[in-house]
């Protein structure tokens, strides 16, 4: 099946393996006039990569991505926007001793059942790496979005049962701010200091945490997503759970809704200063029928603990043997995946905004 | 955009309006030779009535349901299905006074704002009606999924912040007679009697409650589903959220997830009595990687309470001004539309899945 | 596999049999705001059913098509429209002594091969009924295209080795109204009547002829179709080649082209009278690299003479024994089936053009 | 609009620009378990170049293309296939002059009309240069059909009005060592000879000829392609007009059914020596409703004349003034690109069957 591709008009194919020669993402159907740039892909990676964040633990060097089409004299032309990454950090000898056993809470067992043969190397098609080619294009996306108006910023809610205080919906600027601030990408500094402590901790005893991404979109026009299928948030849902580690999505109230009363949770129709019809609250999170309201556009995102842990595990070869399971010395792990998701987040977030934002233009004569 | 259909391979294409002549759905790309009937359909919309239970609020008459093409002598031929429900107890004029206010938890606004134009007769075409259409394709997926010993079913897990108690893992049979029995089908018998207490009070103070349905597959075939952007989680997700009310997805451990450690999380590979490879636990919720396990598929979904409740509300009017909000006299609306969304949930699921079985016979050479 | 939708956002689904109860169409991503009315689309019906024509042999009675959903007080609100048109006419005995004869020219065995079933009645689902709907649903996107200022006229221009003329680009209303004006829809009068000779001589031998059929679009915006695989001519190609009995497919100069230099060929770029930038000739046919240029667009398609013939012919049983084949008596069947598809073809054409010109407004910033 | 992708299961996404940095394809959705090779798409690439052919005028430099992923150990995972081939040989310079004025018979009017920015260096993504990534991601599907006994030829049938004379159908073998034999690649020496002649006389006249490219594909399944809009020959008929500079399609008897009599033009069903049902000729060329009967299945396809010619011709420039046109000193073009498109047309028809081939696994229970 097709199914490395995502979007209906702003689409994207991603291709590549862990330790393969190169990753890489085609953007097909981004609009021609958008100026973009090497760097701003690359300024997107980083972020990606971590940054100056000790939680998240890149490869030894940097992503270093190229855009090889699409775009002539600094503006995208409406031709496919082809950006490779090429690996270069990919010693593949050290999966050797455990390419035949079943890595728990991985997925090699799955695609070995499906397929029939597995690239084990660093995980293969199944890793995490995949991810930079969604916020490479995230970035691309980011950039048609902001053009007209609209603002995407994606942070850490919770990680491991310690969760970031409500707080009043504030600007994308301020959150961005905030959040690059913490080591953690947590704008709330008490909950951010929380969070350092209990990753040491994991650390410590060769553990890994979960933890919760919200992502917020401001300033975005009234009418994005579409009836009954391709409603905003059953977009979002699939690009979410798309991300690996995810097991859960929720938009505005989310699963506390289930616990309320309708008296409650219906958003007011209210008229603001302007004379522009809003709501009073926002247990909705920014859609309505699956049509964005104008009003920010809230979800979150659930992520287990990191499969790779230090600690020792039992498992199963390929050939059914009972073996105990260690990770190989050396290997890269974050001890909290969800750190470095908040890129991917926010990347898949803008690759819906931007699909529903170029579907909008189809609905009236 | 065309928005009303959904699925790759097994898809259905939905169409009708609540106050309208008619609506149905065309299953387009059903293999041939499956045997299927009208009653059989009728069986499955005749549950999401409600059957006997008081929490549903049925139209006046029984939906019936008719299939027009695809089937000859009894068998399904490969053509499309096209199924009609007539349409026949629908009382437009009721929604006269109120057909210029915005409808507080409703999509008037954003239908008006996205179109231009809103056929506001019963909603339209936001009306949860159109769900009927998904029942009746998702009775024929179900049965496809049935030929291959795929057994599915969904039950009310909490009412009103009422969650029934986590049990062991039984059987569908077991888990579909037990639901059967609770007027709000929900399996415990003690939790649901607490839910009756809880829809009952609703109901006096003309107010509504959330909920959250979980759907279990048992006996699904190893390798459903596809890496990267069609992972089984992600069409779930996708599947859910464009059910009317939904509000969040979980799989398997779910937000749970969020605090948990990768010690306890990874769910260790085992051998069965039988030699084969399974896990110890199914934190995973039955996929790895986004492909199926072969343990049961585990999935929740958050409704939030009925918008439509009997308590008066402010709202403002589409040309700007603000106005109080009354449900017309005798509207139907149910005190908790979770109940009624349980064959929904456990229609999409069998139209991922159905999807993601005819998927499959495309992985290997 | 789901092979019975066409387009891309503005997007058709048809269903039904020909002798099942009933036939449709659902349209799926037509914008909101096109007054619709039922008449428009049993006009456009009339039409395809030969009208005073002698040449087409309809049914007995005339079809009714209703439009079910997706309009509301007159205009499309951006639901799907779903049109349904009830099967009156169908008396499926006679076709009981040749359901196990493999039909000369007809899909009956390719069908059993493929799906070991059959709806032998009328042909089922490979029967020209279906392309009831395609006319339907293209009189949609013709009100569409003619919002735009788009003319599409579709015309006889061969019949059993009867070529009309080659005249100059005429308006489509001057070419609308001499088709019309002829009973095998070929507007030129001279031809016309060879052409009737022609078909009187096959009716007497129990015979059928072929034919070409040309479709020319006026007034087009530049920059219809997209680049590489989604080309205005390569989707056009497709619609023609979906039409049951059609062997071929051209654009402009077509399989003329083969013989021809490039010095001839080319159509020099020139200046009109308004200083617009036009071409001097058309070869071309209205497309370059797959896009519309603004020049008439022209398409011809071929069509193989009517399987269906009085004559005997051999054919072998689906036990696999060799039979005589003799249609049924009073079985209903044209002399030149090319003379009915004349409306199929324009449909065809405008359901294309229609898609092109939304997904046109995705093209740029 | 996401218009670089072609296939439904077996899907491509084509990506470069004829003077950037490299062109590419991604293949989602083969099979897992077919060995493949860079060798045997470079062995492709290579017939697409020309090999000895003095009529097909080369880069200076071989193109080399390199598989980046999607093979393990030699064998396809399921994984998506990235192929890449770097340009070497790109001169931009000498498109300076002329990149102000509108080229006769190109794309770069409309690409400025729809885009409002060209890449003008080579053609930009309006290059033939594509069609070196359909015949690299060809090779792959031309492979996986081969694994199933499907052998697929296509050969020069006519060139500048020289055509080769009807031939009774042969081997893929036979048909593949004679072709290759000629320097323009008709399996017919005579023709072959005349076809030179008028290629070197349309040289000397700095003009340009058009031809027909045949195809066909032996030992097919009976059953591939669907019912309606997925038919066989509507694929096919996409494929060969999204090949730049085509302008008509046909089957089987093609155009000249247009001139044929039911009586002549029906197949007869009989029983081959093997007791098994055949046709006792082919005018349908190999399919029947869309649908393949398992005899040869026949395509032919007309190209135009290189509109890239010496002789000096009249345009217009970007600012509408009329200007002469002369090709650049030393630009390379082909007299005759039929002749290169010999083995994009083999290509597409692999991508066409290869595609319905997967998809045919999904017709029955």
């Amino acid at each position: 099946m097709a199914s490395n591709a995502f979007g209906t008009l702003f689409r994207i194919t991603t291709w590549g393996e862990s330790h393969g020669k190169a990753i890489g993402v085609v953007i097909d159907g981004c609009p021609a006039g958008l100026p973009i740039t090497d760097e701003e892909i690359n300024a997107a990676l980083s972020f990606r990569q971590g940054g100056r964040t000790p939680y998240v633990t890149p490869r030894g060097e940097k992503d270093l991505a190229t855009i090889y089409s699409g775009v002539f004299e600094g503006n995208t032309t409406g031709a496919p926007i082809s950006i490779i990454i090429f690996n270069k950090d990919a010693d593949s000898s050290k999966y050797e001793p455990i390419k035949d056993l079943l890595r728990p809470g991985h997925a090699n067992f799955t695609y070995l059942e499906k397929y029939g043969i597995f690239d084990y190397r660093g995980g293969g098609r199944s890793s995490a790496r995949e991810t930079a080619c969604r916020v490479a294009a995230g970035a691309i996306a980011k950039k048609l979005l902001s053009h007209f108006g609209v603002e995407i910023v994606a942070y850490i809610k919770a990680i491991g049962g310690i969760t970031m205080p409500e707080k009043s919906q504030k600007s994308a600027a301020h959150l961005q701010k905030a959040m690059r601030e913490s080591v953690v990408f947590c704008p709330d500094p008490e909950s951010s200091q929380k969070m350092v402590n209990a990753l040491e901790k994991a650390i410590e005893e060769g553990d890994s945490l979960g933890g919760i991404i919200e992502a917020a979109a401001y300033h975005l026009p009234i009418g994005l997503g579409d009836p009954i299928y391709e409603k905003l948030e059953a977009n979002l849902a699939k690009a979410m759970l798309s991300i690996p580690a995810t097991k859960g999505f929720e938009i505005g109230s989310g699963f506390a809704a289930a616990s309320m009363k309708g008296s409650e949770h219906n958003d007011a129709f209210v008229l603001d200063s302007s004379g522009n019809v809003t709501t009073a609250t926002n247990f909705a999170g920014g859609t309505l029928g699956g049509i964005s309201t104008g009003l920010p556009l809230i979800t979150r995102t659930a992520f287990k603990p990191t499969s790779s842990i230090v600690k020792a595990q039992k498992t199963v070869s390929v050939n059914k043997k009972e073996k105990d399971f260690k990770l190989p010395e050396g290997s890269r792990h974050d001890p909290c995946v969800t750190i470095r998701a908040v890129p991917i987040v926010e990347a898949m977030t803008s690759l819906v905004l931007a699909d529903a934002l170029l579907v909008k233009r189809i609905s009236k004569l």
